[in-house]
């Protein structure tokens, strides 16, 4: 397998080896870290096909390192396990077949202990990288330790899926595992308009094939909130009948609104109305006015926007008022845009088997912005795109207010 | 609650109270053992809607004792989790509310560990038990055993379908669990018809009450096999393209056949030739072609028979044979007949809560007779009445031929 | 071909030739005045998959004789058309790949006017038949005479189901077309129980193979109510919450009262509760409280006679009752029995490719007797057996009680 | 009802009166045109909930003409069937409740005459407006031209579709109905890139908002195919392994491929490898080389590109590059572009219930731009936007081809 992706894409300026090989243990360790509050149940079952199971991914990110990086580049590399190429490939068609998404709940072996073994086995195997190698695989670590971050990620928006389908209502954790914001006033950026620069430069630091090339987009003049949209203002929308009015929704929402009897946010309980309620990695607490409005599918962020007389941003306005003015409160939710998840002018999958880690997916998908409590520290960044479905409601995700300026 | 059932349905004369409890407690003891090589994960999966998982298995069985036993029953019984009656309530609408069957598998709380708490309060309750409260218990307690015993054997059958379905094929336990049989020569036994007696006595032994009241019935001349169809028979039915010739089905049969493409039974593996293997309780193993062929559905049974020139036994005609001289290999494979599971004359469910356990399924199922090399000892009986889907295939299910005689 | 039906299963006594035909003919004739009233638009659209449009009736009665008479028997018979054995097979595995049931409704070719060129095609070549070959061909021809009465039944079937999901309402005539009944007093007719003879005797009169062989069946005593249950007694069902009370159904019947919200009979409309209508085939009409209750699945009627501390019949016990004693207003629906459709003792399916008439649909459905407002005259009998899985409710089908005597 | 389209929206300069509503009758007696070789069964019956009946087509254009300009603006208008609003209402939630899309093919009621008769109701009332309330609605009746313009298409789609899936193959029609282009050498059209202006100017001609406002794009250099993709080299695709290969497909492209089998366009049947045919309005036809592929979703036309080493244009390289330069055989088969269908920045719907024409369909579909053989001369131009989900195949829908420049 030639995995190599493209030297722009993923930084020229390789780090050194030694620093390298600890960036990539420790965003190992984290993922463990993330884990340890689940018991092995937890971490075997799968609460839709659109969720992973933790176990799941701790040992999907081994494969990754195991299959991009330590077999084609370390001869004398052992495999762990040949049958777990079959199960823990997530999507690469390049490298063969793989379990069917929808079944990984069914593992139940290997169990969590043998996959915690097989972590092990990979680690090793990356701690004891000669520099020359690390030299050499330096852009494919990098893409390692990014993989493994968003995985870190999806730990925790599944599990927290799982946990709000048993009636037990359990938490995570006891204490609060995500930082909190506390949002303050809104006001209004106003943008001029022109070109901007979009995308990310890659001269240097790490960046995902789809946020290249960099190129210029021309931009009306529009204005932007300084901040996410609260769960007060939310609340606001639905007290005014929000989810009853099939004006503010796009055709395809109002169905899904009907179809699914939607109300309110994922994981709101209004039950009651003196004492809302939301389920969290804590358990079901109350519902805070001042923290941004998270769990919705784009088409609820859409129909608020509607309901408010804005819009949502697109990416590009995004980005372009991101460099220059970093707007508040940016990294405490994800922020859906009205942009379709489409390549940009000139995009190039990287090369080899890990093309397909993006370009595949540039249909049927709207592109998020800005990362959210849950986002490991370090990978938010202005030129990052994120991307789910419109209907998707498990993510953390909210939204930013946007306006056109006549 | 009042879930007295009828005296006549479960066996007029109490047992000894110490005795009873003992049956009791060995018979909890007993599905722990048969829980025990499944690790907590394996216990926590559910594999599909009609399948439960271990670990709700045994949380079920002490919800049974708890709700049709200690709380009508005991004053002082302190109820272990109040939550648990939703949770673990199987299908009485008479106890309220209860979660979702497709959803048994999302329980990773309680743990394992918790449920062992559950079953080990409960056992303690029934072990202090006062002998007055046992006599009058007794006939409950008889169904609660039955029903621990019933769950038992769903235990295994479940637990195998989970393992079949992950690609490492992993056994339940590295020997063989279940009693092995090897089949005889095919005799045909001739009967010749007239008034049989059908259904439990009901003076003494336990019997549910789907197998009463006893009646007579009116049987014609027949003739059935000493013992069920072999593997190397079956075989021989899928060489001579059974599962490709529509005129040996029924059209529902035929339909599940394109449908889901069936050729052979359920856990084989034909495509070594030479070498056809079967998913165990052991894991993949040579098929043995003396072995009672097994995991067949109603209509392959009833394929199969059409094939062979014969036709399944009817409930009664086995019965009425069985009485009489008990037929080789009963207790081997559950054995398909040609009769609905419909209500015996002057069919009345047992009374309470506990009436719903049988009466309400009484449509859509057919009846199964013997027993299986799962069924716990001492369950199988010559009135038992199992009953599943025609489409089922994941019980320990064969079939034994019968044919008309003029 | 070899369709020869056992001459025991229709008839042994071949009528005289130009009678036979004459009776042909007007069945046929018949069908035309059935269809009549309805459209060409109408004729070719499906409702549901269970249900077909008159078009395509029309056209499969002609295929029926087509394929079983007239190609078989005469030499010199010219296909209609070579493509309609594709179109208009039901589910004859013998003769070939056929349409799907689904996509029925798609045919809006060939037209209205070119199947009826087809019929007038097919009895043109019936009417000039020669006296032999009509001898030959009795115990066919005789069958086609009842299968073409099958359809017209199920032609009045469809065209109410069709109708009733337009919201325009339209009547199939302004008229009344099905004669109508009014129920009088109910009365317990009470049966000794013993040996029964059930099944057609097979010894002049048509039948058909599943009807056969008779037999003798052991009754239990019981008694039986002189006539079906009226609307306004199932009113009182409604009235009392029986839509609403789980312990009174079957658990499949729950699941379909939960799923699709049944609240009373198909076709009727209670949200006038002073004014309660049926949907009928003069269109929505009061409903009769005198008329026997209608539209029945087979799980409604069961749930209506727990309701009514009662049962349903068994099939046995309706056919040795009304071969006694005709019960009151048999013929006004048909009514649903606690019997599955199973074969008798000794059942021979009929020879050749009529085998799959019947036999092959013996599982998964529940018999009912006696006959329908819309059954033709001369059709219903004491033996007759009509079977549909038990949630059809788009059936002239209703109940009748029975009680078990100590 | 206030349904005011911005005066921008759809040309500001009212044409002469009397013109104008000739212009109007002249597309009725279109549609009429298009329906008149299919039979009142062709017109009844829906071939897929996507799909309309050509009879539903007929009436809801008339309910548009009705519902938007007669009602609202003439006093005397009497409408012609209170409960057509309910039957033909297609998606605006703004006009009431309304008959769900995949049951328009259950109307068999009202008749074609029926609707017919309806039609010349419209008619007639279209037909005596006066001058001054032409002069008013002048741009209702302008939108309510190009509405019947998009259904005839839609007629000619949806039949094409119905009689496609007969197994008796028949034509729409005998003779050639569509025009024919045959395709010519290609050759690539360089184009600099730099700021483009897109969108209609709306100064006189009719536009839809979603045209709107017209506004500047920046663009990178790039070329584009001077006419669209041919059967002949659609054929090479499909023979170098094109539906066999995942590298070239979008993730959920795949996915359909595998789930649906696809292996040729739609319509296209390859089983005679010798002679490929191709349904089409004249019945089966062989397959034109020198044709435009057509009946393509996008992504397969995205695969196509991939595999040519090419893209799609997006929907601003295309209208940049018609403005200037009208590229060959446009006209011939729309053409998916790789833009999604967002709003324009700065868009507005129209005023009033003509609201949720469009805007409310911005999600999950590609633009596509060009038109079709089958789309009405003079609807065609140059700032129009198609869209359809990407999976859509029974569209006239083909490809162009672009690449980037350097």
């Amino acid at each position: 397998m030639n995995a190599q992706p493209q030297r722009s894409a993923i930084g020229p300026t390789a780090p050194q080896p030694a620093l390298l090989i600890k960036r990539v243990l420790h965003a190992r360790e984290r993922s463990l870290q993330i884990a340890a509050p689940l018991s092995a149940e937890d971490q075997c079952v799968q609460s839709m096909a659109d969720a992973s199971p933790s176990k799941w991914h701790l040992a999907h990110t081994s494969w990754f390192f195991e299959t991009v990086v330590l077999q084609p580049l370390v001869g004398s590399y052992q495999v762990f396990d040949e049958r777990y190429g079959f199960l823990f490939n997530s999507y690469y068609e390049a490298l063969g077949a793989r379990h069917p998404r929808p079944q990984r709940g069914l593992l139940t072996r290997p169990s969590l202990d043998e996959v915690l073994a097989y972590r092990a086995h990979v680690d090793a195997a990356l701690a004891s990288l000669s520099p020359g190698t690390v030299q050499t695989a330096a852009p494919l670590l990098e893409l390692g330790i990014q993989h493994e971050q968003q995985h870190q990620e999806l730990m925790l928006t599944d599990a927290l899926h799982l946990l709000s389908l048993n009636p037990l209502q359990p938490a995570y954790a006891a204490e609060r595992v995500l930082p909190s914001v506390e949002l303050g006033l809104l006001e209004w950026r106003r943008r001029p308009g022109g070109i901007a620069q979009i995308g990310a430069a890659g001269e240097g630091d790490f960046c995902f094939d789809n946020e290249q090339p960099r190129h210029r987009v021309l931009l009306q003049p529009f204005e932007i909130a300084s901040r996410p949209v609260s769960c007060a203002e939310f609340m606001a929308f639905i007290d005014d009948g929000g989810y009853r009015r099939a004006a503010l929704w796009l055709s395809d929402g109002w169905a899904l609104v009907q179809a699914h009897r939607w109300q309110a946010p994922l994981y709101w309980d209004l039950h009651e109305p003196a004492a809302p309620q939301q389920f969290t990695l804590q358990g079901p607490r109350p519902i805070e006015p001042l923290q941004p409005v998270c769990h919705l599918s784009f088409y609820e962020a859409a129909a608020y926007a509607e309901w408010a007389g804005a819009r949502l941003p697109t990416e590009f306005e995004w980005e372009a008022t991101a460099r220059d003015d970093l707007l508040d409160a940016t990294g405490a939710v994800w922020e859906w845009t009205r942009s379709s998840y489409d390549p940009y002018p000139g995009f190039k999958p990287m090369a080899g088997a890990v093309a397909e880690y993006n370009g595949k997916f540039m249909i049927g998908q709207m592109v998020l912005r800005g990362g959210s409590a849950a986002t490991p520290v370090g990978q938010a960044r202005v030129s990052y795109r994120n991307f789910f479905p419109p209907a998707t409601r498990w993510q953390f995700a909210g939204l930013r207010l946007a306006r056109d300026l006549a």
